[in-house]
């Protein structure tokens, strides 16, 4: 387990990047707390931001799941590839929101994996081993 | 704990059920990224994504430590009447922000319960079994 | 491990008491939902429950790993401090927004020893045992 546990705290690094481009952002493009519009340059790191933020929440017990009852170097691969479709997704975002597609889907296709994965592979050990509920 | 897995697993697909919601809101209402803001029906969706993740912070380990020290088929059960809320919240939003308030009870009581009875159990634990820290 | 799930589970109880306070300063001062601009005190509070979530989705996995790979007695004791220094920032931050960068720091500084010690100590781990990925 300690490979996904690895590549979660790189994830989690990575957004702690987002987190910091956003408050530079915050000063660069003048917009002072607690506003989060006014600019639009600003307005497409925010929205890195919390796009990650949203993939994140179903990423962390996804990627433990799919760990668990799949396998757990299976999962980190696929995490790895989550953390590059973020970084494609931030760099492409901030220079143009109209070309954020690839990014996006290089990060959510590994997400959407994990959790079904995860899924599937609760539900099969639960059918088969209903004593373990 | 597997049951409480799927039950995790559950909620975070109806979570990925409402991103595609909000981003399919955005082009039905034409709100081009990054912004957030401009039509009041995709703020809606946009607005339900959003509470959800709110919840979904607390609701993932909240789940975790009510299985862990209070009960598992307690702690799935609750997690589904959770699940169930946030689906009525999710269909009254969009239709009439006013009316979100039933299904959003259904879910932060659950939500509530979880959370408390994990801090009273792991409370409980601690002052029985110090040396467990 | 269980007075890290203690110190877990009242980050999120802190967590629910800033959604509380958003949900009262809704009626306070008068933003019907779906709306979260509008008035400029309101949006303090709301940008503390927004910037909350996105410490939280760090710090939850984050105090995990570092009690796993470093030491639960630390691990509980830098959440303690993330904790009091949410609530700093929480009232520093609804008062002035240009306060709240003293709260800021007593929260982001154990949140990110906590991540970084649980990056660095399960990277130590896997390359003493790489039988353990």
């Amino acid at each position: 387990m300690t490979l996904v546990h690895l590549v979660i705290a790189l994830a989690l690094v990575e957004f702690f990047v987002f987190l910091n481009a956003v408050g530079r952002a915050r000063d660069t493009y003048h917009v002072p707390a607690p506003a989060t519009t006014g600019n639009e340059v600003f307005e497409r790191y925010f929205r890195v931001q919390m796009n990650t933020l949203e993939q994140l929440i179903i990423f962390v017990p996804a990627i433990l799941l799919f760990a668990r009852y799949v396998h757990p170097l299976a999962a980190a691969a696929l995490g790895l590839v989550f953390i590059l479709g973020r970084w494609l997704y931030f760099r492409a975002y901030v220079r143009d929101p109209k070309r954020r597609g690839t990014g996006f889907l290089i990060a959510v296709i590994p997400n959407s994996l994990l959790l079904l994965g995860g899924l599937i592979g609760a539900l099969i050990t639960l059918i088969r081993y209903p004593g373990l509920y």
